[in-house]
Formats: C-alpha cells, structure tokens, sequence
C-alpha cells in the first residue's frame, strides 16, 4: 500500500508524499501510531493505516529505515 | 535553528527527528505551516516555527530540498 505514494525505495511519486526511505524508525513508528490515533491528520494516510497491525507499523518502519541513502549535493557547497 | 536536530546536511541528528534532506518542497511548505497554524503538533517544532515568516518557510523548504540523497542500498535487493 505504501509504495503508490512513497516507491518500493522510498521515495515519493507525488509532491504531496514525503520520502521515507532512510528515515529513522523511532520516527516512522511515532508518525504511523499518530496517524491511526489521528494526533496527526491525512486523508490518504489515515485510510491505509487503519488497516495495520502494530506489528505492521514496526515491519513498515524497519523496511523503510533500512534503506540507505547517501548525500550527493548540498547547495552552496 | 534547524541543523541542531536535523543537521546543515538533512539528516537527523537525534532519532526523533526526520531526514529532511532531499524532502519534497511541497511537503516541507505544507508541515512548517501545519506546524505554525498548530495543526500538526510537537513541541520543539511549534517552538521554532513560531519565529519563522513565510518567506523564512519557503527559504528553509528551498533549501533542504534541494540537497540531492542517492539510494544505495534497498533491503532484499
């Protein structure tokens, strides 16, 4: 479910969706449960993670945080 | 007053906070102000954007998202 917005790599495939490859998983966890207690607000995503399991919050963070990322380019640098 | 959580690079210094480096623009614009307007809520965040014009918002989205990241790694592939 997660890939439509976010890709299989993490990252996004619409404006609208934040990258979340590499993002650490004490914050996708914390993001995720927000989401279903609706502390933090989204339409699209307050549908998908209806559906997940705690122990689904804690695949989708560990997947999505052992991505790894490297920096090419900072501006000005 | 970004770069002490999330770094000069993006990447986060401490596990709460998240990679913004390479975030969409959109996405950036979007949470600064729901972090301003109170929509979204976390303390730290709501203390810094509080001091933040709107140009300041487009200033520091501009900036981050335009750090260029690089997948180097996908788990299972």
């Amino acid at each position: 479910m997660c890939q439509a917005c976010h890709g299989t790599d993490g990252l996004s495939k619409t404006p609208d969706a934040p990258n979340i490859a590499a993002q650490t998983e004490p914050y996708l966890v914390t993001q995720l449960q927000a989401f279903k207690s609706g502390a933090r607000k989204n339409d699209a995503m307050s549908l998908v993670v209806s559906s997940l399991s705690d122990k689904d919050v804690e695949d989708v963070a560990a997947y999505f945080s052992a991505i790894e990322i490297k920096i090419v380019k900072i501006p000005g640098q």
